[in-house]
């Protein structure tokens, strides 16, 4: 920790810090520039910055540890490989997740996955607890829709994923999904984290709407401090000023989070967006800037889909746009 | 819903819209104007409005009834009044919430708590549980201090307030508070929300970090409609790309808010600006704006406190601008 | 500037930092903490703190003085006073400006500001030159309205203020106005602010609708730089993601801006919520966090303004107002 | 335009909403649904929406027509193509523009555009008057650099872009490039834009760092609404709260452009992103996505820039990174 006096400080206000923080166990080490006197605090305990900030003639704190560590290149240098029943995700490997938003029936999923199997996608999404903004929308199949799920790609070998939204449904969805999804407005749910980090399986954790991407870091620590090591970033969208797209898909979050992290970052462009045109478009962005996967919404008929049907793909808009992503991805050196 | 045609829309487009909605069980009435023609679907079917944006010659749908209905002034015009052991926050009266970010001991409770009532606040805040972006971070002292939380408050005769995480916790809160808390990062919680519906106490639910105003309410509403009406909104502070405060108080929400609900609208301005000596013009301008509340952070000494101090205020501190604050309600016409 | 070199960085890493930094000019300052060793470079030389950024083995690079100069408290202690005319603006005087979004016609002006001279107002708005995001909508009567606005105040004796767009229109202005308005579009437009720089009236800045605090600050030492020391800022809303409001009002912006910098602060709440009812709340908020003025817009038939007339208030409701404002400002002890 | 009533709006209130809309020569259509009456305001004056809002039981007022005109592909269907000395910008010519951010002396450019030219770019960029945040920071070699830009383009047969940044300065740029930008900042400084209307040379309009795609088209309609037709569009980033990017590139405006208006869309990742390794990431995302061109910074010697060399490419890491663009352009179906 370095904190910065003002211009003005005295000597008494600079005594006053380095008494300050030896209270609570730092070493100061005092070095005098042109205008600013510095002390770096040098010690590993917990104290809260503002607290220095408040004292007289101090100007700023600056941190300089990273409040995360197991997600870090400087924990762990190689890129995480996460391995869903086979396929891999990360480390050059693009990992290529579909399915529509929601189980809706057997027969819809089923046939979904048929045409996603022939076109070589191994795993399933479809969503069976819907968080909604309204109490009045549908709310999904629970757990129907994850037997549902299962049963279906079990059909095919594909393995699954699926949202959960709370601590309680965590041994449900344990028995029926190969990764648990955690969407945006749970990333901070911090006791949903901290039981995730308890189970074995790959969680896919979504960026908060308006999280910065240290705090999403923050929260796949969560899941990693408890012991889980496979976790999945996924960014979505971010809120901004703009609205013609329901939220900002934030592209240069792929490049900034692989510099820093070890972990794979897969991209959904299908809520980022919230409309079918745009999918294809953003999917190309995202492997083209380095993506680790996608997580795409197909519906075997769209028009009639009880959700999210606008901003799902027909299957053979999918097929025709995963030939282009390949294309896309043999250029950065990447493969599906 | 109105559905606004392309200005080159053809006969058949419109034809075609048309068939569409009454498909979905809607009338269509036809208005042509200058430029564009717009149908009018009138009906109270659910339909996902993009489903009909991606119809040809649609250049936009618009909703126009409003989402929430339990929370509006339309469904009861009156102002709700949350009455907490005799004293009232709404229609006139301001509540004032105060105490520590976090209860730490019996001691720091009880010192704080003393000034307080003496002051004259009869609702005692204390967090037991806390939401911290990191898993290194202290955590709260958890059931016990929810039990030091009630001690004290009985000494003195007050209610009390604190923040709810988990579905799980909620029979554990029931006994111990009398207004449960949600926090930002949970206002989209939704199985928590579902879950406090049920219960019949008053529960605080604090806006999201980057929640519009529709959402707040939407997030009300699932709380209502579970039976549950006794709910305070709680403005809390935004994120925007400002940076010399945590967040920016949405301070224009407070009329905003107060005409179209008749919910009661809280202010918390310590975790919004995050440094104490923002608190107080904070706290003035929310009272002048017409807030129907205030719940403010006082520590017995915030230079030892484990949590937030640095945007705690000294007891005296308090008094001062409490005084202040009762000077300005008297001008907007109301009473603390 | 502080250099925090990573965790990981090796002896030859630091090494080559200190010689990069020496080439230009500073000294080197090294201090080894627990993880990083930080690097102090000590001079006045400018170098981008990312050139340091992309060395090898270097985590972070932390600029520690302040961009700002002339318009921090550090560089003049005591507020700056504004005085038009005789109304004074900062240090306990709340400015009160006033009149309509746009100069219409002579007998407009004349009956609005007869009433605004009755209710005490010294200080006349009304724009000449309007900056419209279409092409096509009314864009002022330019000069002539520039002439209509000094005779009404001359004729009441009052002061003007008016928002100036370009260079080449200053020469005209500095006849007519007393003070020299930038609007938020012109916030950086540089060479704007380098001409205002030269003259000898006061010049009223509005903060841009995503501009931080800092770069407000920034084109306000613009301005001082030039030589030019009367500046008045202005606090107009900031875009976020709301839109129940035409923008946020960031009154956390007043206490914030007062204590780093000695230039007085004055709100815009009309162009920041665009409604009428909600421009009192605003206006009061203002005034209780401890506002150096208002700027408010009044017509004297809002409902045929050719501009803004829904967030124009009717004169008696500005008379309204204007009185409990004056019983605010007793309360947090300033005067209009 | 279309004006929702209130659900307990009274006919008397419907009745006042259309007598006020005739006054303005509107005619009415009105439809009542099953909660709310709609009046459609037929006609085609210019009328604030929200001085409707204002009156007794009007619940929203939304205006249908779009406020852009000649930007829009209603009013041009096919794709406008720049040419630029024989280089091609848009429908399906990927323009490449390359450069130093700043003109510095002859022996720069000259080093910088022989090796541009080799491989195969044939615009050149260079910033001659640069609009800095800081008055002390270097503001451009001025006129002298537009010098240097042109004879070092001259030699190799390349055109030039440079930033404008007042009215005055245009018949100055006239003379040497062949490409006038708009800087983000600038972009709703009206009386330029008015003034580049009346020229008859590209001019390319970066986007404002908070400016809404809509506010964006509005600005090249000002341009086009003065009879110059040749409008590039440019992405560079919008404000969020993110801040491991300077900005957030907005990569889905791209496709969003290109629906609504016939204009090319541009991309600088330089700016957008602030730092040299996510360029190449940035720009291969833009080109995937359908990006008509991109403006990159490329420096003979990054290490030694006068200003942004952080993010400017060395010639041979733009080299590597123009062979992988072509060749996903090609997978996008565009060439370069």
């Amino acid at each position: 920790m370095l904190i910065v006096m003002q211009e003005n400080a005295s000597e008494a206000a600079i005594e006053n810090v380095i008494k300050f923080i030896k209270q609570f166990g730092f070493d100061a080490h005092v070095s005098k520039g042109e205008a600013h006197t510095v002390i770096g605090a040098v010690g590993s305990k917990m104290i809260d910055k503002r607290d220095i900030e408040l004292l007289d003639g101090v100007k700023e704190v600056i941190r300089i540890s990273s409040p995360y560590k197991l997600v870090s290149r400087v924990f762990k240098e190689e890129d995480t490989v996460i391995d869903v029943k086979g396929t891999k995700i990360g480390d050059g490997h693009i990992g290529m997740i579909a399915g529509p938003c929601t189980v809706e029936t057997y027969d819809q999923m089923e046939a979904t996955a048929e045409k996603l199997n022939d076109y070589g996608v191994k795993i399933l999404r479809g969503g069976a607890f819907k968080p909604r903004t309204s109490p009045y929308s549908f709310q999904g199949l629970g757990e129907e829709g994850l037997k549902i799920l299962k049963e279906v790609a079990d059909k095919y070998n594909m393995a699954v994923t699926s949202e959960v939204m709370e601590v309680s449904q965590i041994p449900m969805f344990i028995k029926y999904v190969d990764i648990l999804q955690v969407g945006a407005r749970n990333m901070q749910n911090f006791n949903l984290l901290k039981s995730l980090g308890e189970i074995r399986k790959p969680v896919l954790l979504k960026r908060g709407l308006s999280a910065t991407i240290e705090e999403w870091l923050m929260s796949a620590e969560y899941i990693m401090a408890g012991g889980n090591r496979e976790v999945i970033l996924c960014e979505r969208g971010i809120r901004t000023f703009e609205h013609m797209t329901r939220n900002t898909l934030d592209i240069s979050a792929i490049p900034v989070v692989q510099k820093i992290s070890h972990l794979p970052v897969v991209v959904d462009p299908s809520h980022a967006t919230g409309l079918r045109d745009k999918v294809a478009p953003m999917s190309k962005a995202a492997v083209a800037a380095g993506a680790d996967g996608l997580i795409i919404e197909v519906h075997n008929s769209p028009e009639t889909a009880v959700c999210d049907g606008a901003q799902s793909l027909y299957p053979e808009q999918f097929k025709e746009l995963f030939t282009d992503l390949k294309a896309l991805a043999a250029v950065v050196k990447k493969t599906f």
